[in-house]
């Protein structure tokens, strides 16, 4: 239906048909995570740097031989960063290994406690990255301001927690991801937070352009089904948005429907 | 995925793949109504037997020659009847004219203001009607006391509502259809009130066996595509109920999650 | 305040300063049953009879010298009936036992796991004691329809649940209240569900006209100090009711205001 | 009761028995202001200092003849500042038209449209005016990260926004808030978004220290109403917060209380 609606994503240039990403992070092993990512129906997969050997350690496992950059467009993150040196320095890291890819995800973290974004070290970094020629597609709080001043630095997509990563407690505080949305430019993707199907489905009903998410998949009891249920989740979330949903009423025959909402459903 | 599944539906001995349940009212006309129905991926459709002809008026467009009973379960419903009697005599109207069908959607309205159902009324046609030889799938409110009553005079399907019929106002209160789904043995279904994509997969995903909609889908901008919407949700919410989600957790550090919320989601 | 401002709650033709009614179960013992209804400013104080000595047995300590009807309106109730005749014998025995005292507050519940009211006998009392000359203060559920049935059957005021009783959940379907309070011409008090203050003044912000509880004062760490909450609650809401809040809007830049949102709040 | 409980709010050193803390703008005129005031119970009064005469103009009414320091403490703020630099000069300004005062509230917002804090600047400005003396209550997002490093730069009140100012919308993500209080030593003020006196109650309820506000009392229809009844909610809220709630459950036989929950209610 996707395909029909001739819908794609744009990011930097490029185009997707799949709007859902996913992480690579929390599987039991490769084989799970290739079933995973593939019922999942991603074409954008994002891999932490510091994390998983990408080619660092020449005599491992590389993660890209099971996913192989052929068949998907590898994000590489930076997950595990705490300020923007590290960020940077990760990214460059990223492209060498890469031969030039110059596509990455930025996150910058403000502990390990919470994994909440430095919003200071992120707009540091971004900066940085930006001005060295990546394209950045970067993690960040609800925070319009923050993001307004991301988006001006050039990055390529803004994308807003849900709530925090690994919370699974989905969109906490949809008013400030609306205004995000309201002036911003490029994509608005979800990115952390989602924790089941309906979740998803909300974010593309708010007019976000993707989500991205790694634990709702990896951390369900059946990671493989669950990734199915997010396709298909974020698939009608984004027909739905375009189908325009039918006005809300107190009740049948109320003359006015009821408009705007106080968290932006 | 849900044939792969093996998962039917199975309401009254009888056994369905889809667990989206259509009605046919407030359509444009008889070629969006089917093309909704397709697009959505129904098998049991229900049709207002006092607004529709199915066969009353022999020399009008019969609504069965759209929808046909070879393709589709047809589920005749008492729409527009306010008291029990009417109700009753409804039912009887189309299991004469469908030759026998006794598959029928009970629902007694309070007024026409609300549409709320009139459970006193209800009770009273569903004792009639399940005596009478019916099975009964009936319309009811949010009232666990109400629903028990039903299942014991022998409905097969318990149907609360999520919110006034075409409000569009979503699940209101899951508490309370949680509470209904913990003892009722036969099927519990979520009709009326969802709104848009993401309240269908909720309801699923809350361990609902199946929605009934209507407006949603006839009262959305593009209904086709909105009927698609729903037809991935409502998998979508059905296969992250099996998937297990994750637990939800303060942040991702946390040693405990948190269980137990405040309304089942 | 609440007396500089004049706004008495009226029932049954008699007038109250205090919209916060409570009842007497669960305390440790009569000295903090006492002292909690004193810190609640409450006037009118609700009896289980069948719980509660209040001259059924001439021997043991009786409620009502504690808790004196010269000072208080004591309201008789049937909590602990689960059908019409048990509620309709316990008011009479009240009325004998309290000198003809007729003003009641029925209640008839579904069954000992939820004490979710059973609606079809809670009419069906409300019927007979009403013809039989009391004044009848009705606990039901949610539903605009059956509330409008004992409003019509002369009850003096309809009180919804927030919440199942005893489970302190606030008020899970604002939206339904809001619905029963737009055509009740007797004051609708929102009883049972409430759990903490500021639920309490949702309650009044709504509109109600009074809120009824027991838990969630007796339940609290320090019963005595939530009774003064609550009271203070009560009045803030009802104060900001009478006040008329704000107008919602997105920002405060936003040139029109939020109007309307789903759960009435 | 709050002087019973001798419970009083600490800021800087200075004990204050009101946790209600108001502004000044936005009234109809100074005798509005002053009787709003009054009817708050406030004990703490903010002054914009770029909008307000405190002395800047000799010649003409100077507010702090309405609102006296000798029986308020005054709290200037940087309002209308949207940069580290007017923020720091607007604080010098205040404490030399005061005669040395140090105390302040720093607000520096990103833009007109939206009122919301600009944290870069925000984070830059507390740095200084700390350096310098001052003993700062800052205004902020919900971040918890920034929260910390606010705190942990000197600032003696935290104070994050419920949602935007002016908006009414309540707190639309409490739980970053709680988040932010778990580990924060100096106090934890909602400051912005309350809109009506049953959300000043759930922030109290929640553990923040107190609230400040503006918008609900200035904008209600009746100002020096809705600032009686914004002192009754807050008082409530304390009061509700020390008693210790019942617990939360699925009915009131339920075996085990609902632990936990999402937004932290």
């Amino acid at each position: 239906m996707s395909e029909q609606l001739n819908d794609p994503l744009i990011i930097a240039g490029r185009s997707f048909q799949s709007r859902l990403l996913i992480g690579t992070g929390k599987y039991r092993d490769l084989e799970e995570t290739r079933l995973a990512i593939e019922a999942s129906g991603a074409e954008i997969v994002t891999v932490a740097v510091r994390r998983t050997n990408i080619g660092q350690n020449p005599d491992e496992p590389n993660l890209l031989d099971v996913i192989s950059p052929d068949k998907y467009t590898i994000l590489p993150n930076t997950a595990g960063c705490f300020n923007a040196e590290d960020a940077v320095r990760t990214c460059m890291l990223a492209r060498e290994l890469m031969d030039g890819h110059d596509l990455v995800k930025l996150e910058v973290l403000g502990d390990q406690k919470t994994l909440y974004p430095n919003v200071v070290q992120t707009i540091k970094a971004a900066d940085i990255l930006v001005r060295d020629g990546f394209k950045v597609m970067v993690y960040t709080s609800d925070d319009p301001i923050v993001a307004k001043e991301l988006e001006s630095l050039g990055c390529v997509s803004i994308m807003p927690l849900g709530s925090m990563i690994g919370s699974g407690l989905g969109i906490l505080n949809p008013h400030n991801i609306n205004v995000i949305m309201e002036d911003c430019k490029v994509p608005v993707l979800v990115d952390a937070g989602v924790g089941t199907a309906s979740e998803a489905a909300v974010a593309m009903e708010m007019g976000c352009e993707a989500v991205l998410m790694n634990s709702a998949i990896a951390g369900a009891r059946n990671p493989i089904l669950m990734a199915s249920a997010m396709r298909k989740a974020v698939e009608a979330g984004r027909e739905a948005f375009l189908a325009g949903r039918m006005p809300r009423k107190k009740y049948a025959s109320a003359s006015s429907p009821m408009e705007g909402t106080i968290v932006g459903k």
